[in-house]
């Protein structure tokens, strides 16, 4: 968890508090386009998306990314390396990253499947939940977390994060033992991009499957969410605010714990609820 | 504001309380692909984007869409007719939207920015901020708003969200008068999209540019708000939570009054404080 607040900037602002008022700097998330190439050995770079995000963690996103979408496995994350603009060419070298990974990637698909694929906050045209079902297992087992550790994940979410003290402005994911230790948390002013760093952290440190873990999102919990989680293989996926329908019946699908509305004492569990103890 | 129920959906689900516990159906936000095509007269049907949304008001969405990303201007926006899918050979013919303008779309352009744009949660290709400063004139003049009226936005948005209530799953955007009077409200479980579909709302009443009015959103706000926004040629902007600093230079360069944090009797002021009236 180094390096986060590479994303923090301040700005001039008009603080206003009821009659109080006051000019200062104040902090604000950063946000820039990432450029994101991939190849395998042999290949031609291709162009596989542009996204906004906060910078900081790029390799992490990248992979992320790349995994949700299916164009790489687990273990082609696990042994990819990694190249950033050139300085003599570009003024912001880290906006623009190549993954090189062991096994060719399938190179008409990135262009078929992107081609029709923006999104202002999309699915990267592949529209079919019915391809990650195929593509994913559904998970059996996996542990369980008790209700009163299932309460702490939010506060000890929110204190790690080390740039929300002083933005307000950025999304986070974070992942936890089912015990409620905190494995490693990302956040991003993009809540894909948030999960996207922080399951390309954990296959970078070759920790995928997470199937043993708890996953917590800031906010909500869309169809893409839910994906990302299921290729990481994490049986629990809990948030702070809603899911939608499409997240509900997908995480039924694949057989995965979703948690809605964390708060306080407080949740709703919309499928796997026996990996819920609300007893403990 | 009719039909904006459209999108809740009913799901069961374990409520837990501290102690209590009650096992119910709990409405949750839809969400479902829309495949956004237009074309111009002549011109064959292009795939401009594929989106995540929940149902509902798909027409404006696209309008809303298609405005931001430059491919149509007001008056095409004005004069655009739609066509759904064919309901012979889809099971949800509301998922695809065909937009008809009058003038020709730079299909070039589309294909181009497209190829390489996905995004998570994404610019569409265009990563470039003076492209829509090349754009978008900058705005000067426009209403003030009065402080006490700002503080009244945000109870005024949520009383109007019908689907609010239900789900706690969506995000909003309004349009207020400068006196603070409700002109639209759309909701979306995607932030982009409920202004992509507020705009095209405006657009279709050929009440763009909507240069004395100020919008809210629910969440935060980076630069493709901003963008979307400034289309629209709305001077003022506001927000419940925080804006990236890509958002804040935007908002500067263009001559906008940002907003965030509005919260209570609270706000901060990012830029254009000269329409804010702090003693009204």
């Amino acid at each position: 968890m180094t390096d986060v607040r590479i994303g923090a900037h301040r700005v001039p602002a008009l603080i206003v508090r009821g009659d109080a008022r006051d000019s200062r700097w104040d902090a604000v998330a950063g946000e820039e386009p990432l450029q994101l190439r991939a190849c395998g050995p042999g290949q031609d770079p291709v162009d596989v998306a542009v996204t906004m995000r906060t910078p900081g963690h790029e390799e992490e996103l990248a992979l992320g990314f790349l995994l949700a979408e299916g164009l790489i496995d687990i273990a082609d994350a696990a042994a990819a390396t990694f190249e950033f603009g050139d300085p003599t060419l570009l003024s912001q070298p880290h906006n623009e990253v190549l993954v090189r990974v062991p096994r060719p990637i399938d190179l008409a698909g990135v262009h078929e499947r992107h081609f029709v694929a923006t999104a202002s906050c999309g699915i990267c045209g592949r529209a079919s939940v019915d391809e990650l079902i195929a593509r994913v297992e559904t998970m059996v087992g996996g542990p369980t977390i008790g209700r009163s550790i299932l309460a702490t994940l939010p506060d000890a979410m929110r204190q790690a994060q080390a740039i929300f003290e002083d933005t307000g402005g950025l999304h986070a994911a974070a992942l936890f033992t089912a015990d409620g230790e905190l494995v490693e948390l990302r956040e991003d002013v993009g809540r894909h991009n948030a999960v996207d760093k922080l399951i390309g952290a954990r296959a970078i440190a070759a920790a995928l499957p997470a199937d043993d873990a708890a996953l917590l999102v800031s906010g909500r919990v869309s169809f893409e969410i839910v994906q990302k989680v299921a290729v990481a293989r994490v049986p629990i996926l809990c948030a702070v605010s809603a899911p939608s329908d499409l997240a509900v019946s997908t995480a039924e699908r694949l057989g995965m714990t979703l948690v809605g509305f964390l708060r306080g004492s407080g949740f709703n569990v919309y499928t796997g609820a026996e990996r819920i103890d609300l007893q403990a």
